[in-house]
């Protein structure tokens, strides 16, 4: 396994994780500029540009506590998890995707307040959304879902985020991908019976698909 | 099982869910007043205010990305996520992390824009921060670790969050609980090899500890 890291970042927890673990592992530091960005050679092994990143074989894994979680999971013997099906499980759920998007992103906010737009806290979300859903299209490119060959949980979360997205200028399912894939989890049936309970009015594009 | 629930929010991924898995359920709407607060009751049952909650029996658990991996895994003949330690479960970790830490947070930036200190960024970031390591500091009450008897990779994470918060004033190890839990995780193998590998400074706190 080989860790993509600088000292300090959120390669923090991947790091002791490996450790933990027990596995052999080698570090690679992160080369950037004096602009701080990173070389090509990182972004071509992790197009998201953001540090750490994991090699483990195939696996080329971002995300910090997706990291951390599939370690876990992947050498149970170092019981790094509590099992699945039960309550610490849940707990555990909870705390680290609370500790992913809200302590860790707020503290983004205390460190770096300029990417926040303090000229305009709107815009600059705007902005980065427009990235964020880009991103997520060229990614469904060819594909019917997000992982893998069938429908997943985070096909259920995509969903939901792309139909929030419809007040942006471009709407987030003005994107040709984004918008099959919507039209395509608007099929499933947990879907399905979700809009109708929760009596969720369907964009023009979606209701004529019934017709 | 119980989901409790507003119209078009976070709800929507784990009420899909629910219906995916195909186990019965309930949904309770959420009573908020004029000011949009939500009733006692509910504070009571997830004092975090936050909508969703699932209530499983023992399980009441908040946050929609964790409740959905929850169910998932709960109910693995539904086939909602890969199986552990394959190369998809590693995508579904990247991409479920992603969703809820970068475009969930960012789509609250663009609706809440006021929540995140139009008037200065870091300044509504740092009162949030003391919020939300208040929290955890109580929630560590009594306990060595945040989930469970045992360390687990949540345990790695907040050592890395709660040293970023080193910064703030006050520190976010001021707080008893929270250093306690701090030099506790200090302590793992996998922390004191990350540290020196690293080449971390350890504050005075900690370092007149190994004397």
């Amino acid at each position: 396994m080989r860790l993509h890291y600088l000292p300090g970042t959120a390669a923090m927890a991947p790091h002791a994780t490996l450790v933990e673990v027990g596995v052999s592992y080698e570090l690679v530091r992160v080369e950037r500029d004096a602009d701080r960005r990173v070389a090509e050679e990182y972004l071509a092994l992790n197009p998201w540009g953001k540090i750490p990143t994991l090699e483990d074989g195939d696996v080329v894994l971002t995300e910090s506590a997706a990291i951390c979680l599939y370690l876990a999971e992947k050498f149970p013997d170092a019981c790094l998890a509590p099992p699945a099906g039960t309550l610490e499980r849940a707990e555990l759920y909870r705390w680290l995707f609370w500790l992913s998007n809200t302590v860790q992103m707020t503290l983004m906010r205390h460190f770096y307040p300029e990417r926040y737009g303090t000229a305009g806290v709107e815009e600059a979300a705007d902005a980065d959304l427009a990235e964020h859903f880009d991103l997520t299209d060229r990614h469904l490119a060819g594909r019917e879902w997000i992982v893998g060959e069938e429908r997943t949980v985070v096909d259920l979360f995509l969903f939901m985020l792309t139909r929030w997205g419809r007040f942006l200028e471009p709407a987030a399912w003005e994107r040709p991908n984004l918008r099959r894939h919507w039209l395509r989890a608007l099929e499933l049936p947990g879907v399905r019976k979700m809009i109708e309970e929760q009596g969720l009015e369907l964009p023009a594009f979606a209701r004529s698909t019934d017709a």
